[in-house]
Formats: C-alpha cells, sequence, structure tokens
C-alpha cells in the first residue's frame, strides 16, 4: 500500500519550486503560470498570444492536462517549442511535474515558459510551480461572481485575461463590477478584458506580456 | 503538527459516505450530486428547476463553495430549504461535510436533496457523498473538448445538463460531436441539452429529474 503524508508533499512541491527557480535563473528565463476554469480559453488566449508575437518572443510552452494532448497539438500547429504534461488524474500541476517537463524545452533558444495549468480555478492556485508570475483567467460567460467565490487565484495573480468579451452582450456580466471585485481582492492586479476572436484587449494583454521579459536576456552560465 | 495520510481521508470518506447512505434510505430520499466547472451554471440550473418543479416537489439543497453564500442566498429566495456549506478553501465537498449538513435540512418534509458542489470539474467527481446520482453540468460556452479531457465526471454521472444553449450560435460547440463523446464515454449517460434563459430544454430535464425522485416515499421509520 502507498502511503502519501500531506505535509511532506508540500514540503516537497516547496522544495522542487525553488530547484525549478534555480534552473530557470540560471538561464533568465521568466515563467508565466496560467490558470482557469476549463473552457475558460487559456489554449486561445495562448494561440492568439503566439500569433502577435510570435516574431519578437520565441515562445516555450507547458501543457498541463489530466488527459488527451489536444491543447499541445493546437500549439505545436503554430511552430511553437510545447511539453505535454498528462496529470493521469490529478487536478493541478506540482513542481516536480514541471521540473520534469522544463528540460524538455530548449530552454537555452526561448525567450519565455508559459505553464497552461489543468482546468481548474480552485487547486492550481495553491502550488508554487518556480513561476515568476501567475495569470488567473476568466471568461466572461462565467459570471460576475467568480472572483468572490474563488479569491485565491485572484489574490495570488499578477495579472486576470478577462476572456470573450465578445459573448459580453449576450451576459448579464458586469465588468465594471468586476473591476471593483478584483481591485478590491487584489489592488495590484492588472487586469486585461479580451477577445481572442475579434481581437479587441489583445494589444494592451500582448505588450503588457512583452514587458515581464527582461530585455536582455543573461546567457546561461556554464551551459 | 497536523499529518494527514492520504488512504486514511479516502477510506473516512467511504466509511461518512456509507452512514450518509444509510440516514437517507431511512427517508427514502433520493440526493443528487451536481458537479461542473465554475460559471457552468449550476445555481441557475437549480433556480429554473425549482421555479419549474416546486409545487410538485420538495427541494432540499445542499449549496458548496470555498467562500461566499451568494448561491444560498439567491436559492434561499425560492422559498426552498438550503443550507451552505463553506469548504474554507477545500476544492469539493467530501462525504463529512454533507453528513453534517444533511440533519440541517427537514428530511422528513423534503422529496429531493440537490447536492451543489464546488465549482470544479475534476476533484468533485472522485468523492462519494453517498448520493443517488450525479449530474454533469456543462456550458456550451466552454468548448467541444471537455468530456475528452475531464473524463471521469461525465463517466461517473447518470446525466448530463449541457446549459446555455441559447449562447450556442455565437460559440463553435459541436452539439452532435460532443454527444458522440459522451455517448463514448458512458453509453447510458442522459443528455439534455437546456437553455434556462429561454427555457429550451428545460421541460425535459425537469421531466427526468421527477423521474428519479420514488413515487410513494417511505416515511421515515423510528423518527
Amino acid at each position: 500500500m502507498k502511503v502519501f503524508v500531506v505535509e511532506d508533499l508540500r514540503a516537497a512541491n516547496e522544495e522542487m519550486a525553488r530547484e525549478n527557480r534555480r534552473l530557470l535563473e540560471r538561464y533568465g528565463l521568466v515563467v508565466v503560470n496560467l490558470i482557469g476554469g476549463p473552457g475558460s480559453g487559456k489554449t486561445t488566449l495562448l494561440e492568439k498570444s503566439i500569433a502577435m508575437l510570435g516574431d519578437r518572443l520565441r515562445f516555450g510552452i507547458i501543457e498541463g492536462d489530466i488527459y488527451t494532448t489536444r491543447d499541445a497539438a493546437r500549439l505545436e500547429k503554430l511552430g511553437v517549442e510545447v511539453v505535454q504534461l498528462n496529470t493521469a488524474g490529478a487536478c493541478h500541476l506540482d513542481a516536480a511535474m514541471v521540473g520534469k517537463a522544463l528540460p524538455e524545452l530548449p530552454l537555452a533558444s526561448v525567450d519565455l515558459v508559459v505553464v497552461e495549468n489543468v482546468g481548474n480555478l480552485v487547486c492550481p492556485a495553491e502550488f508554487d510551480l518556480g513561476e515568476d508570475l501567475k495569470v488567473a483567467v476568466l471568461s466572461v460567460t462565467e459570471g460576475s461572481d467568480k472572483p468572490a467565490k474563488y479569491p485565491l487565484v485572484f489574490h495570488e495573480a499578477k495579472a486576470c485575461v478577462l476572456t470573450k468579451l465578445d459573448l459580453l452582450p449576450y451576459t448579464d456580466f458586469d465588468l465594471e463590477a468586476v473591476r471593483g471585485e478584483l481591485a478590491a481582492l487584489n489592488p495590484a492586479l492588472e487586469v486585461f478584458p479580451v477577445s481572442a476572436r475579434t481581437g479587441e484587449g489583445m494589444g494592451a494583454w500582448c505588450q503588457w506580456l512583452l514587458r515581464q521579459v527582461p530585455r536582455k536576456r543573461q546567457p546561461a552560465s556554464g551551459c
């Protein structure tokens, strides 16, 4: 019988996150951890961001899914480096999984690593992957009450992308009320309402993403 | 230091689920466990179901949320019995939580108990609450790929409600493809495409829900 002790698992995750961070610092790499519910539009946001920034940023993607390689296949078509992580049931990525995926990316030749977490607005927010920043993804079709109901991810994130803005007229999503709730939870949070379909708001989001990447990446020492 | 051993927690959950089941059998009560991602429309589906069936079924509701009592407040306005369960961070309900909430409902005078789980398409599917049946809730705005990506809940469920059907024309959701994927995962699954807003499909769903409740509930013995 396998017995896992929760406290040990948490300590092990923190140690692995530190190890990932050391590896990434060595390459001067920024890592974004993209967190949102199922169908919030994380992969589509990534597709459009890559299409808009692909000539200025070399993306390395780690695709987290419980099963399937569909999202990785979508992104691979865009010519970016993608590693698929299947959790085989687990509801979030942890630092050990990411630690296995990172060396599969050409770390010396990418500018930005984006980890797309498993579709879940709850659990992924609790696990440090060794990333530099978390980005929360919430679609307007999910409803205005979500920041208050699932506060941790919005509290931990550096930015929040409000997706599917083209569907706003057909919903009762209250953009200004949500901005207010987000500001109360996290005054420093940058909020980007976007529609990947029409392109609305994508420019501001891509500019912000670009600013997260150091202008002059340090070459990896000793590699 | 508190140390929780996962195997013990699972065994404890199974024992508590059996205990809940014994209590519910005593009252001849059916319990539905409603599972879906954040913003999939679980509370709205419940609101409309109560509005349509409230004169034929006495509902008892257990509202699972991490924080807030917003959903419970929405349902209480409809005059049904509601107990709020706040998990204070946990990503799913477990049988012990439901075991504490059940006696807070007037079990002898309700016909059907519905547990609205925490908004999460992954973790709640793994925990038996002592319910009779699980119902998966997926909104068409979440995308056609969700059954394949999050198969457990669709495999475990007796019915799947596809919500926000009024938004179908504005999405690329492929209803027939999703029906096919659901049938492959779970041939016995009953699928109900609905719009709580327009009422489309709600009749068939409510008729099915009504059929899950025994015609003659057995009076609780010894109470």
